[in-house]
Order: C-alpha cells, then sequence, then structure tokens
C-alpha cells in the first residue's frame, strides 16, 4: 500500500478487501449449505423509477449475489407506480417463502409514502434493518437486522481490531440511517465507547471532534473535517459520499468523502479513504443480513 | 421555597408541582371529553406477584387515573401465573376496545418471558412504551408511545423552559429504560443538544461530567455525583431512586438519588430534588400517554 509508505504511522482501511474477504467468507458458507443439498438463500429487491443511482446501487447488490451464491430477484416498476400495487408486492414477497429478505431501494417517488411501505415489510425479512420493529430492537440491544452502513463500520473496526472499549467516539451527524444508529451501537456492551453525537446545532464542533478517539464523519459535506479536528492517532471513518462534478473523466463525477484525505491521514492511526473505505461495506451488511435470514435468525 | 434562600442562583425543579399541574390539565381536558359525551380514557395494568415496589408502583399509577378522571382497571395474577395465561390476558386487553392502553408492571417473576410478554401487546395499546415498535419509531422521530421516565425528564425541562439547543448534555448510564432513550430524545431536532452517552467503561468520567450544561444521572449509585464532577451553572437531573436503609423512620428505607444534592446544588442553575424531581414525572408521563391512546395519536 503506498500510503503506508507515505504516512509512516497510519494504516488505510481498505473496506474493498474486507467486503471482499466477508463475501467470500459467505460464498464457502453458501457451497455448504448447497453441499447439504438445503436451500440457497434468496434476496429479493424492489426497484421503483430509473434514478441513476439508485439502478447503480441495486445492480451492485444482484452482483453481490452472484459473489456469495446467492439467488436474486430484481422487480422493476415504472416511477408512476401507485403505492397500493407497491405495497402488495411488498406483500406477495412477504408471503413468499422462497425470498428470505428483500428490499425496497430508496428514495422512493413523491407520491408513496416511504414509511408506510418500510413498515409493511415483514420484519424478519427486512434486511436493511429500517423497519422500526429492527430499529427499536437493535436499540434495546436484541438480535435484529442492523442498518448497512453501521454494521458495515462494526466489521471494519472488527476486521482491524480496532480497540473501542473506553474510547471516547464523537460521530459528526444524527441521520437515522448512519448517525443515530451508529451512536446506539457504540455505547452498546462489547463495543463499550462513550459516544458524543454531534450535528449543526453543536457548538464547538472543532474542538469536540479534536478530542476523539474515533471520529465518524457522516454529515454529507465534501472535505469538512480538517487536520486541526483531528486529534492525533485518531481513528477517522468517513461516511460521506458526495458525487463532485469531475469533468476531466468520462463519468463526470467522483466521489468526495467528508474528510479533507491528504491533510487528515498523516494525522491518523486508522483512516477510511473515499471511495474504498465504508462505501463497500454497505452492500456486504446485506448480505450478511440476507445470509442470516436464510439462516432463520438475525445478524 | 427554602433551598432557594440557601443557593441563591439555584432553582429546584419540583416535579411533584410539575406533575401536578399536567394531570390538572388532563382532568380538564377529560371533563371536556364528558361533556362532550365522548368515551373517557381507560388505562388497565396488570399485576403479577406481590413485589411491595410493584403494588406501590401500581396503586400509585390507579391513583393517578382517579385524579385525571380517567377510568383504571387492575387485574392481578398470583406469581405462579402461567406465561401463557399471562399472554391470554394480554390478548384480552389488546381486543378490549374500552381499553386505551395498558401496561405489564415489571419486573415479572423469572419463568415468564418479560420481553416476549411486552412485545405481545399491540403498539398502539402500549403506553409503557417498551415494545420494540414504539422505541423504533422514537428512534427514527415518528409519532410514539415514549418511556415514562425520559419524557418526563422533557416535561421538566419544557416546563421550567430550560435551553437545550447546542447544549452539551452529558448522560450517565446507559439503560434500556432512562440512558439510552435519552441520549436519542435530547438529540433530536427540536431539543438539538449534543449528547455524549457514559457508562461504566467510559474514561475520565469526572471530566466529562465536568463538562456538561446538562447532567443526567442515571445510573443507580447513591451520591456517585459529587461537587467536582459538575460546572458552575449547570442543570441537573437526576434520576437515582435508590432505596437505602433507614431505621430513623417507621418504613425503615428512603430514597436516595446518584447526585449528592447538598454539595452540589449550590452549583447549579436547576437541580431536581429526590424523592420529588424526576420520579412524579414517570407517572405523568404515562397519564399523558394514555390520553394521547384515547384521542387515537401517540404522544
Amino acid at each position: 500500500m503506498p500510503l503506508n509508505n507515505k504516512y509512516l504511522n497510519m494504516e488505510l482501511i481498505d473496506g474493498k478487501k474486507v467486503s471482499e474477504t466477508i463475501k467470500q467468507q459467505i460464498a464457502a458458507e453458501v457451497e455448504q449449505i448447497k453441499a447439504r443439498g438445503e436451500k440457497v438463500p434468496h434476496l429479493a429487491a424492489i426497484l421503483v423509477g430509473n434514478d441513476g443511482g439508485s439502478v447503480t446501487y441495486v445492480n451492485n447488490k444482484v452482483k453481490a449475489c452472484e459473489q456469495c451464491g446467492f439467488v436474486s430477484t430484481l422487480k422493476t416498476f415504472d416511477e408512476n407506480i401507485s403505492e397500493e400495487t407497491l405495497l402488495k408486492t411488498v406483500e406477495e414477497f412477504n408471503n413468499n417463502d422462497d425470498i428470505d429478505g428483500f428490499i425496497v431501494q430508496l428514495p422512493l417517488p413523491k407520491h408513496i409514502d416511504s414509511q408506510k411501505v418500510i413498515e409493511s415489510i415483514n420484519p424478519n425479512k427486512d434486511v436493511d434493518g429500517f423497519h422500526p420493529m429492527n430499529v427499536g430492537k437493535m436499540m434495546i440491544g436484541l438480535p435484529c437486522f442492523k442498518s448497512a452502513t453501521p454494521a458495515g463500520i462494526l466489521e471494519l473496526l472488527k476486521f482491524y481490531n480496532i480497540e473501542t472499549a473506553g474510547k471516547h467516539c464523537v460521530i459528526i451527524g444524527r441521520s437515522n440511517i448512519v448517525g443515530k444508529p451508529m451512536s446506539v451501537l457504540l455505547s452498546q456492551k462489547g463495543w463499550d465507547c462513550t459516544v458524543t453525537l454531534c450535528h449543526s446545532r453543536t457548538k464547538n464542533l472543532e474542538q469536540v471532534c479534536a478530542s476523539a478517539d474515533i471520529l465518524i464523519a457522516a454529515l454529507g459535506t465534501p472535505g469538512f473535517v480538517k487536520a486541526d479536528m483531528v486529534k492525533e492517532g485518531a481513528v477517522v471513518i468517513d461516511v460521506g459520499t458526495t458525487r463532485v462534478p469531475a469533468p476531466e473523466i468520462p463519468r463526470g463525477w467522483r466521489l468526495k468523502g467528508d474528510v479533507l484525505f491528504d491533510e487528515v491521514a498523516p494525522k491518523c492511526s486508522y483512516i477510511t479513504p473515499v471511495p474504498g473505505g465504508v462505501g463497500p461495506m454497505t452492500i456486504c451488511s446485506l448480505m450478511i443480513n440476507t445470509l442470516q435470514a436464510a439462516k432463520g435468525k438475525k445478524a
């Protein structure tokens, strides 16, 4: 890794590598399932409309299923689909015993009540972990499907044997899919961080961030975290994935994280790059949840 | 209030007064409901066994129902009741349209799976807010029944117009019924605290506490918070209610909070006493939730 030569004390957290490793482990387990003549895990996805990002995400999920040896089903709808038809499909998937878990790719068109759709999913098949039953169980510390990004970050910390107990973890951003669940998970027994959850109303944010042993940036503002906000030796996890214009490359955009990588990395003990850090772990978590769903357990 | 004379800059948070005020407001609303000839709110409680604390709590809840003008039903069972019989009663209460909300007083005897019982309650009648559906909705920021103690603390902050936005709130204790939900609620929009959740594995706890604008002690260790852990002018909320032996009074015990009141109070801008601070608010929250359940809305 050339970066490790440049920043001697820093280790790059390679989400792509971790994700590939976990998918290979899953694939090996699926081979054994097949060898025993048991049912192969089956993930289904519902995609409404043809938003570029959503299409890419869903295709990547289908591809990950192939890598893991899962069966996958993709059901697509025109963006004008009625809420009723969508709910009917959810109900079909709930009742289809062959489907172990499924997702409804978000965002949905404005005329559809997303929360209603999420709550119509059988919590035991809700491998995205967005159903309030799963969120509530996560909060209480019960077995559940954890939402993909926070669960993926936990996998990264585990893979790199990063000590969390008693560490001060500062999270920037209080979203329902990253900041809030991350704060709950890292506070729980086994992880045992002292977590401070920051947001747009936080005062002295720079100072709070600079006190973090583990800093998780999940606010979606490219380059927000600068070197003076990071303590020497900190672990920095960058959840930001904003598309910024990049006319110099054919697709015209590139992903930018919330952390100014070049100036922050030299101060870190560990840091995730963007892309290739947290991003690949999201789909990996979905695969873990699907395997657990197939085994009748929650991750 | 003699205390205000002694500690000139400190205001005592009078939970008893706030609770009585809110119950009077509820009673007035129930009078209007009756005047319109509509159904009066009905809270039911299930009590298993005769644990002294539980009997007292349930009786206080029944008394609060009377004060609010609610109908109340108390169903008691011998501690040897089977889980099946208890679940059957929960089902009856779920299906009884006259009952707007009900609680199963905890703790339950060891041979009964408490979590299973909680999850068998219809979330729309779960006025204790312990069902994962309500916990999950609280986490996501959706309308729900909030658990009593955190909701009661929010009522106290509201009643005394205590500014929370941008304040650093430190919570000691990560329990499912106080610390965790409190951290989520105070982080949310509208309250906007920067919350740090501390627990037994937290390092430099004294220092972290001393940085708090709002300090919430919910660990259950009498007298844990001392003056040097509190910033001058802080708001201190004491959730501790440990029974300590007190042979000098007839009942033989008294309640002690987590805060060493006498030495901490002079440094505070606001502080809750024990008893008479957070305690009375818990039942008050239950009354608020029951009224909301009767109105078909969640608090």
